[in-house]
């Protein structure tokens, strides 16, 4: 027995473009579900913003997705999930699940000798989100993770990304860079804690191997782990919608025509309709 | 004679912290005028934003400078330039300078070939603004300019610039492959239609030479070419502050600690004292 809560949809917010990483993970793996996406793309980048200001945008974003039938809503955004998350989920009673518990879960699980990298945004990274999250998994103390968790701010992937440089050797050379302390801390997990990341998984292992001697790294996608963490809710409280053709709808706060250009890039497919909304 | 208009500031405005390369400018040439810069770090950056709300946004910052004793505004800002002069010119009384005619106007008269570049943001090229404005100061129409004009967005000096990547192998290959496309026109002259620019002069002119065999191309400053205007525009006005130091203020309108931080790097010497502002 299906009613409305079974077929209303997963809301997907971001500060832009680069959820739509997340947005077609959920649409691979659950294509049954509907997805309404809101990009925020008046006022990205959030990786530069103060937190005050990243919690005033998110939870007017999160205002607008509640304007339509949803029955969980994903922050598809490293920035708004590090800092505000917790704000959001007091500003609604759905299920609100950010990237960063799911990454940091999976850093946790696969890691070998304990040595895990994260890189993401200055924002993301200063927060300590990833780092409070990864102790959290690992059942310890911030303190006592030492130098064993190494953070580092790779603000030139998004640029390079939107770009469409997903495979310059301007890319490759500042990947080798971002790598360098990475490998001389000896890290075997990396955690790509901004959604822009996952489109350069294919070129972060090239570099491994031929400018780090194939380096051992496990490269931790944050979208699959949300997506996973999001199947198991939505059957937990039997959300999940009955067979179909999920339904994808759209919308940004500025530059429609440029979200639908360069977010076939992210989204790996059409990205359509578009709608222009104002917050 | 001096009133109070000699003594007023004047106003300087950017989208973010770009700007600081025209007010350090300013700075230099007229270090008797107070000047008072708002950066709009809160909904930076406008160069993928649509004319609409470039023009939006610009005219809330302009409405915080005039609460100030101001007799002159300055758009530091090429996107704000190309979208939202014409507009601000409206909006108040006092003389509105852009960095995009001044740019033009220095670009028609050094070419010695007549074949001129342009690189800017996405927003500056695709508005047209400087095609427009190198037609006009050559006194042609842009469709007798044909392919004489070439202009190309340069996205990515922006970040490389935030990130400190001044002299860098990343910078200097990004810069290689934006060159590529104005050595293969032939262009004699380059305009740095993004504020962000002129940081990376030495930079160009090595890859100019390294790379594309020493390939004769002026580097047009669009900063430099504003800042005589702006004092021939103030002398005829009778509007030259006395003889003293300038005083400095900034304004902005998120992550202030940033903005003082990696400011430096774009005035050239201290940015202090810094303000919070809400627009």
């Amino acid at each position: 027995m299906t009613n409305a809560m079974h077929k209303a949809a997963v809301g997907v917010f971001d500060s832009g473009i680069g959820g739509l990483t997340v947005a077609a993970e959920i649409a691979r793996r659950l294509p049954e579900e509907d997805l309404i996406y809101l990009g925020d793309t008046a006022r990205l980048p959030y990786g530069t913003k103060s937190a005050a200001t990243v919690v005033r945008y998110s939870e007017r974003a999160v205002d607008l997705l509640l304007r339509y039938p949803v029955k969980a809503v994903v922050i598809a955004c490293n920035t708004a999930s590090a800092h505000a998350l917790e704000a959001l989920r007091k500003h609604t009673d759905l299920p609100v699940l950010g990237v960063i518990e799911p990454g940091a879960r999976a850093a946790a699980a696969v890691t070998r000798g304990g040595r895990i990298g994260v890189a993401g945004t200055e924002a993301t990274i200063r927060s300590g989100a990833y780092q409070a999250a990864i102790a959290n998994a690992l059942g310890t103390s911030r303190e006592a993770l030492g130098d064993r968790v190494v953070t580092r701010p790779w603000p030139l992937l998004v640029p390079l990304a939107e770009e469409g440089w997903v495979d310059h050797p301007v890319t490759r050379l500042t990947i080798e860079t971002y790598l360098a302390p990475f490998v001389e801390a000896d890290i075997d997990t990396l955690v790509l804690g901004c959604t822009h990341y996952p489109v350069f998984k294919p070129l972060i292992r090239q570099v491994l191997d031929d400018r780090f001697r194939g380096h051992p790294m496990t490269l931790v996608d944050s979208a699959e782990a949300l997506t996973t963490e999001l199947a198991t809710l939505l059957a937990e409280h039997d959300l999940r919608a009955p067979a179909r053709d999920g339904r994808r709808s759209f919308f940004c706060t500025d530059a429609p025509e440029r979200f639908g250009r360069v977010g076939t890039v992210f989204f790996g497919g059409d990205v359509a309709p578009v709608f222009s909304v104002d917050l």
